[in-house]
């Protein structure tokens, strides 16, 4: 594919003129455009996407009709990509460089990214802005009318090319396939994560799973390759459990249908006094507390992954949290440090430890994106990965 | 003192006739009347308590008109004693030893109790009963009268004789001069474990404790121990600085008159971001959230070791939860197993790390109980402590 773009001596510093997917109007169809990408900023890397796949929060936002929805905007933000030029002062990759780009920053000169404890950047904080982190207020997109399109997640990956801050990078491989390599850019690494890093699961733990998702299946994943031994699956839709089996996941509760019990007191009957990990992936405040009631007294762990709506509240008994001994804990890109992690769960790819394949369900063309958003939409695609070259 | 007391072979398998202070009527002062304290049932053992302590749980349930508050009952829980006679089955204590009751149980046998990482025994959970743990609805005291007295948190250490489940006890060097041992039977445990158990302090952390009581106090002594920085109080009493610096704690803040901002702000910017670890020992909901919201993002743990009134709700927001990477822990018995760990304190006061004069500030003979409750009830005293036999 390489040979067949411009080389960067003929476009650096210069803008690029590129297709891109735009989103202009919430919940309608994207539309591929020819647009300007403009060089990178200081600190900045223009980068070539090889493929991206489609995570719920693009949905999320194509569909946000108010503040922080914005449009035109360039969504998508699970990718891979090749370096096509670098900004002032960037030295960590170059031209030809493969990297992933990542919503979460780290920026490595922070007291947070310093620390192993935390991977919440405090010198460009996570923000859904529609500009770029560094450069405030700016964007590097103009479509042909000379129109500023905004950028989402600080990645904008359904574009040939795009702008990224190089905090918001980490190189990789480049012999892994791309399809794979991709998926560890959002949602497969914050389940995965959750249970590995965030929750630290033991061997011979159970786990019980709130949401069985692709970021839920993620978590299943995740806790299988930390040695757990019982993962409970929870979900509405009992068909998810067929496909939770390919995760690891042994045992299956119907949150629709759990009789005249509630979910955590089947598991905490299931388990003898409930789950050593719980992990909410749905973003339902009242489902933190559910997970909260069934997570092991003593010793559990209830960790949140799911993003639910402005203003929602989870509410749990004072004396409950006192007595139980109970840890609840908010887990973002599961916890993991962009720049360290991701290769190390690349390298458990490689080694045939972390199977990445079944994650992805669909495999499509930039000009057929739109079919990602319905696949999404029905509900049987975990990843639908698409292809700009194809 | 060994020597004035009836040998175990006159007393054991027979009622001993001895003096209890008696919480008849709730509120009003303790009655030092005759009793007779029952032998040992299955599991359990009869000491002769040395001396005994005043702790707030006391004070709670001697004024508690309604159930969990019944009378007659004898109080008091931080205690050091000698074992006079041990009931059938039990062989991990004899007669002679010194040991430490605790009303956190620690059966040796169940999950919770065989792990490392629960102090919550599941066999024999912790439970404010007026009755023995092992032996259900029976009681080991009765007055001259023939009537029962109930029991308090498994210990009633207001008596020259008591009955205690093996689970209940902990075995201790008898060197260790009794006026400090029995501090660790309950409060000072308690802030000293949150800091060094539950919390797992680093060193060179910075720490905030809401409520500078004997509890906070003992998280200071416990953050101190573990090479915390700094060490943030919060109290609405001012007079408690002058106190907390004995203790470790470098700064202060007034919970009652922070101006115009919130303690988490002022901490929040004291701290350029938040205070590593926060405790909250008052037993208040509210200050439970102002403490996570003072808690550093991306690692900061919040624990919980104050009791509020049954209902409370601890509410925090589920972006909050979910975007800030904290931790909200609970801690009973500042998360320490009894029969591993108070050893470990002691030899650590003993090797003179842990600073255990510093809290008792009186010390009266059993007659004056009802002083140490006006002691502590005026806020001047840290820890009373109570001679049997002066
Ligand atoms: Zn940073
Ligand atoms: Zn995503
Ligand atoms: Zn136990
Ligand atoms: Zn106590």
């Amino acid at each position: 594919m390489e040979e067949k773009k411009s080389s960067s001596h003929e476009t650096a510093g210069k803008p690029i003129r590129c297709r891109a997917a735009i989103s202009r109007v919430a919940g309608e169809p994207l539309v591929i455009e020819e647009i300007f990408v403009a060089p990178p900023m200081p600190r900045e890397v223009r980068i070539r996407i090889i493929c991206t796949s489609l995570c719920h929060s693009d949905v999320t936002f194509w569909k946000m009709k108010d503040f922080p929805g914005v449009f035109p905007r360039i969504l998508g933000h699970e990718a891979i990509g090749i370096v096509e030029s670098v900004g002032e002062g960037v030295d960590e990759v170059t031209e030809g460089d493969t990297v992933i780009p990542i919503f979460l920053p780290d920026c490595r000169e922070c007291a947070d990214c310093k620390s192993k404890k935390s991977n919440l950047c405090s010198k460009l904080p996570f923000k859904v802005s529609p500009f770029m982190p560094r450069h405030d207020q700016t964007t590097r997109f103009i479509d042909l009318n000379g129109h500023p399109i905004y950028h989402f997640l600080s990645v904008s990956s359904f574009s040939e090319y795009t702008v990224v801050d190089i905090a918001h990078l980490t190189k990789v491989d480049p012999t892994i396939p791309p399809n794979r390599a991709c998926l560890l850019s959002c949602g497969i690494s914050t389940g995965v994560g959750a249970a590995w890093r965030s929750a630290d699961v033991e061997a011979g733990s159970t786990v019980a799973i709130f949401g069985l998702g692709s970021i839920g299946l993620a978590v299943a994943e995740g806790a299988r390759l930390c040695g757990a031994t019982r993962i409970i699956g929870v979900d509405v839709n009992p068909d998810k459990f067929e496909v939770g089996k390919k995760f690891g996941v042994t045992d299956f509760v119907n949150g629709a249908n759990s009789g005249d019990k509630s979910v955590s007191q089947v598991i905490n009957e299931m388990t003898g006094g409930g789950a050593d990990y719980c992990f909410e992936c749905v973003g339902r405040a009242s489902l933190v507390q559910e997970a909260y009631a069934c997570c092991r007294k003593g010793w559990g762990k209830t960790v949140v992954l799911g993003v639910d709506k402005p203003g929602s509240q989870v509410t749990l008994s004072a004396t409950d949290v006192l007595h139980s001994g109970k840890t609840l804990q908010g887990s973002l890109f599961g916890g993991l440090k962009p720049k360290s992690d991701i290769p190390v769960l690349l390298k458990r790819y490689t080694d045939k430890e972390l199977e990445l394949d079944k994650f992805v369900t669909h495999e499509i063309g930039f000009d057929d994106i739109n079919k990602a958003f319905d696949l999404l939409l029905e509900g049987c695609c975990l990843r639908c990965v698409i292809w700009m070259d194809k």
